[in-house]
């Protein structure tokens, strides 16, 4: 059992060891994935920015709708910077993504909890929950980028 | 009740006679989302593509998890080829997608429909169910392809 537990773990391992880039074709597929999924996610996020800001009436079904979107995006470009993919296509990722890889991850985690949040928030359909947690979810937007982004 | 549900319906009406791409800020926005949005996608239907075409062993939870994005990325790209964004920005859009509008929303519900159909075959994890999900799926990617993406 004990035995079988190890090798469970093993393998567990080593799936997670394989490195991301080996889920594109080439680093620049892996570069363009994630400039596309944080660009889908900033167009939603601007959504609800405008109505969290007062730019644009609440509405809270498109709160709600442009928050699901934003949660689910959230999750998907992490995975797109692995070991290679700091070139073979213009991009604006710092070298810390790869020399601070566990606080870049955690970055990442940041963005999908408080964007998680937010999709919940959006729920409420109440505008000053909506607010709240559009703010925590910019500022870790912009803490990310202040490190991890070139300007 | 009946004019409550007329001016309900009327209401629904101008919200829906809103044009798409005033949800973008410039046309080019609007290209940049629905192309990020296919790329994603694109992607990820690749990884589904390799499993149902024997490029890659099959894993059940692999496939799972790309379906599921490819259902809801599929939902996307529409609103962004509203009128006005055929041009702004380098795009493969054919002049049909807005001369026959009521053909290309039905082939991008195709998709929608074949996508979400894929995630529940996913979901059962038997190849063979997996594969036909795929094929059809591929194939309405395909049919609106020859006809409003130029070459």
């Amino acid at each position: 059992m004990k035995i079988f537990t190890l090798a469970a773990a093993a393998a567990t391992l080593l799936t997670l060891a394989v490195p991301a880039s080996a889920q594109f074709a080439k680093p620049e597929d892996a570069i363009k994935y994630r400039q596309s999924a944080l660009f889908v996610m900033g167009q939603h996020f601007g959504r609800v920015g405008a109505m969290a800001t007062g730019r644009a009436p609440f509405d809270a079904k498109v709160a709600a709708d442009n928050a699901e979107v934003i949660a689910s995006m959230a999750k998907l470009p992490w995975v797109a910077f692995g070991p290679g993919t700091d070139k073979g296509a213009v991009n604006k990722a710092n070298p810390e993504v790869w020399s601070e890889q566990a606080k870049f991850k955690e970055a990442g985690e940041k963005l999908i909890a408080e964007s998680t949040k937010l999709a919940a928030a959006a729920k409420t359909g109440n505008l000053d929950t909506v607010k709240t947690a559009f703010n925590a979810t910019a500022a870790s937007c912009k803490a990310c980028h202040d490190v991890y982004r070139a300007r």
